[in-house]
């Protein structure tokens, strides 16, 4: 049984390759921390880069939009495609210009994309991804109706290669200079989410709920 | 006299086309805000998508990276590539799963990449570089070395067409859900620079310098 994606030509870290991982629980682990995604795809040899939310279940990434978008339409036949997911966790700040770097995790996932087609499986994905996103709204919010989910395309990808590429730490500078008198370290960046903004139409008295309030704070 | 991409048939916002823009001003000051992007190109048919830093001069973006970097070697002669910059700025919280949406800002480029292979331009594009992350760190530090250089490479593509999108307010429910007794509204997302971490190796006695503490704080 296998615990690790095969590093393959396109998910092979070859720089920096001590900073690879392959193993499906710190690939998985990391994808489950995430929300955004860039997926990579190809029209006609032009290469286009999409920013969407994505979510994971098993092997498969999910992602979905409207039903007339050119990314989804892409795929209504099974497509290559690219899903990179990237925090960006600081800049290293070293005594070179050369060493300087960036703190970041980021995942790339290789596949063939293609429409989730079955009613059923589409219904179930789209309250995944409500799940994903604030678990316990799904209850609170009126059922989906049939021109909606008609309106809604999902795309599905197993992964078939995929790698996440670790860079944390102060800066590794050349021996002979950190005598230099030059100030060196991180500036770590985070990402957060802030309170809550009603909505200005808000029904008077509703309350925020707890599955809201859990988020505030929450890293991403 | 241009003062606007023209939105061809790579970056004409199609869906919530009101969303688009195309202009010169709002597209460079978008891409001026940001720091990571995620290059999209083509290797075999199959896309790439890579997060790195980048910066912009006129109509030309940078990214840089080692020389030994397949990205990097990819754009040893021009090769269609897209560059998208994306804020997440929020969860719109609709009160049914359908209008839920996110607040963001994505700017797609588009045009063919290559190597810059001027020792001085390239001299020039690294500077600039630094100058963008932080600016007045480059009289810190130490100059670069000849084999410093060479081990860098730096990539350039003219814009040929680039749209900015932008999705910011409340969610827009359907007229009958504003009715619904449901929490509606706007969870914000910020990413923010940190307070700096020494390097454990710090040279005894070097405090934080001005052009660092200018960035704490900050915004991305």
């Amino acid at each position: 049984m296998h615990n690790s994606y095969e590093p393959g030509i396109r998910s092979k870290v070859k720089r920096a390759h001590q900073r690879g991982r392959y193993d499906y629980e710190s690939v998985h682990a990391a994808l489950d921390c995430g929300l955004l995604c860039h997926i990579g795809y190809v029209i006609d040899g032009q290469p286009y880069v999409t920013p969407t939310l994505y979510w994971r279940k098993g092997h498969l990434l999910f992602w979905h939009g409207s039903s007339a978008s050119r990314m989804l339409r892409r795929f209504h036949t099974p497509q290559p495609a690219c899903v990179t997911v990237t925090w960006f966790d600081g800049f290293v700040m070293a005594r070179s210009g050369f060493h300087h770097s960036v703190n970041y995790r980021s995942v790339m996932a290789f596949g063939k994309a293609q429409l989730l087609r079955d009613k059923a499986d589409k219904n179930d994905a789209l309250d995944a991804l409500m799940e994903r996103v604030a678990s316990g709204r799904l209850t609170h919010l009126r059922a989906p109706l049939e021109k909606e989910i008609k309106a809604t395309s999902v795309v599905w990808m197993e992964i078939e290669e995929a790698s996440l590429k670790v860079r944390d730490g102060p800066p590794i500078d050349d021996e002979e200079d950190y005598d230099l008198d030059c100030w060196a370290g991180v500036l770590p960046i985070e990402a957060r989410i802030l309170d809550p903004v009603d909505d200005p139409r808000l029904k008077a008295g509703t309350d925020v709920p707890d599955h809201i309030s859990a988020l505030v704070g929450k890293v991403l």
